[in-house]
């Protein structure tokens, strides 16, 4: 029984309670839906709420130890090195309740994004590579592109487009965005529909024993 | 005892000694003030100093295995992703000793920042949101924004404020650079206060034991 | 021997064939030369060549589970937080074969770089801190300044520089970059000499145990 434990371990991800402080002082596990994936190397920590079919690549960092709560929806994804944290008390609302962090379902957080709460993320968006969202309500259908800053409080409507290395930090910005076009439409949806199949993949490449045993190193 | 220490090897950082190279022919292992914090799936090699109740989160690289030494004065917090390396045999001067990184005390560097060496850090400087500072010298309380860069040798004066984005690679822009405004400075406050808990809180999250027992997952 | 499995697992970087998904119906494990060395909290996942002496830093993610397959070139170094990743079913040429993602030899990819599939990169080539190489073909002997981004399908001719935080997203910008300028050069070539000593030097730090027995924390 100590021996499957230690095996469990070895490249488990790191799932726990936020640490009690004086701005949260009660601890809170997160609650992970069985059928989303959590990488090796990447933590989840505090009261996050991960839905069904979410895949967390290796790197990620979702650490809901100051800004808190989290919500990441059913069949989002977040890729390499992403990192998802929230400053004290400001939170946004969705669906009634209060979040630091709120990701809709089907949205695609590409390599090397921060997702700093608050903010607000709707349905379907796509979160270009290494971009930033923070402070920020990005209406369902976004597409950011690589390098942009989405923050100060701006509200973005529904399906505009972000362009490469924009730094949308006014609302008169986010409101002369222009509208998706339909090939970086077409584009989220294939990133969706791959990564869609990656949690249960993965589930069965680790199945019941997430060690090394069977792992090739030559 | 051997249970004991496979048990607690299962979620700590990585520390150790430099590699033995043609360029540092000598190990050194980090000096690490035990009141410091450092995270799952981060590194500490080679001749680092980290003082009193450091706050390094998840997924760190410092990386003291090619420019040598570092200094990390009290207080100070580097958050997920940020990584400290330095170039080999380029040093800076402080406190009457040449390092190859130094960064002062109650200092922050957010989230996906990258120190590199040689550079040198005053006390309650703020580095945003993916940040580089490389080949610089930075003075007490600058405040540097998101993305911006600082570089090529330029000596920043106390209390300046690095905008969004900024490439600060001439000394004729360094000097150009305004004062920090008052909201940049509470905040970096504000970071401070929430970062100092952390050491001592996640300290008695672990407890003695490292390991993922006891933790969530479900 | 189980004892010996669980002491070598501690501090491994996690090495695995791809998952089994409908668009890559075949688990293929890395092929990594012995003399590479991985770096802890890395990971290498499906069907990736890692030839003579290359050296993959902490927290890099080689992740061939979708655009595949990769190949890393002999003396290559991938620094801290480096993200190899692929776009389905897009690949470059190289040598007679189809590829993901192609580096050649002695090319040395920065803290934070992000190399996305398709692309190509020739022998030599310097990838500086945070750049973004995606759906691109980069000549042998490029210099990548740091932020900087080569895409959209460019080609970028051998021995050209990429400016600092330079969006090079057009043929026509391709075409306009100046020559490689003799320091640029010789930083490369300097980068690449200290990065050449690593895997050697990493293996022998690490000996036969890559457990945290004998490493330090105080």
């Amino acid at each position: 029984m100590n021996e499957e434990k230690e095996s469990k371990c070895c490249f488990s991800p790191f799932i726990s309670p936020n640490p009690i402080t004086t701005f949260n002082p009660v601890q809170i596990y997160p609650d992970i839906d069985e059928t989303a994936f959590i990488s090796q190397f990447s933590s989840v920590i505090g009261d996050v709420t991960i839905r069904e079919n979410v895949y967390v690549a290796p790197n990620v960092s979702i650490r809901a130890d100051e800004g808190t709560p989290f919500y990441i929806g059913s069949n989002t994804n977040l890729q390499d090195g992403v990192i998802l944290h929230g400053i004290l008390k400001k939170q946004i609302a969705a669906g009634g309740r209060k979040y630091s962090i709120y990701i809709g379902k089907e949205v695609s957080a590409a390599h090397g994004a921060l997702i700093h709460g608050p903010c607000y993320i709707g349905n379907n968006v796509f979160i270009g590579f290494k971009s930033i969202v923070y402070n920020a309500i990005v209406g369902e259908g976004v597409f950011i592109s690589y390098n942009a800053v989405v923050t100060n409080g701006v509200k973005v409507a529904p399906n505009r487009f972000v362009p490469p290395g924009a730094n949308i930090d006014t609302q008169q910005k986010a409101n002369a965005l222009p509208r998706v076009p339909a090939d970086s439409r077409e584009f989220a949806e294939e990133v969706q529909k791959v990564n869609q199949e990656f949690p249960a993949s993965y589930h069965l490449l680790f199945g019941e024993n997430r060690c090394s045993c069977g792992l090739a190193f030559d």
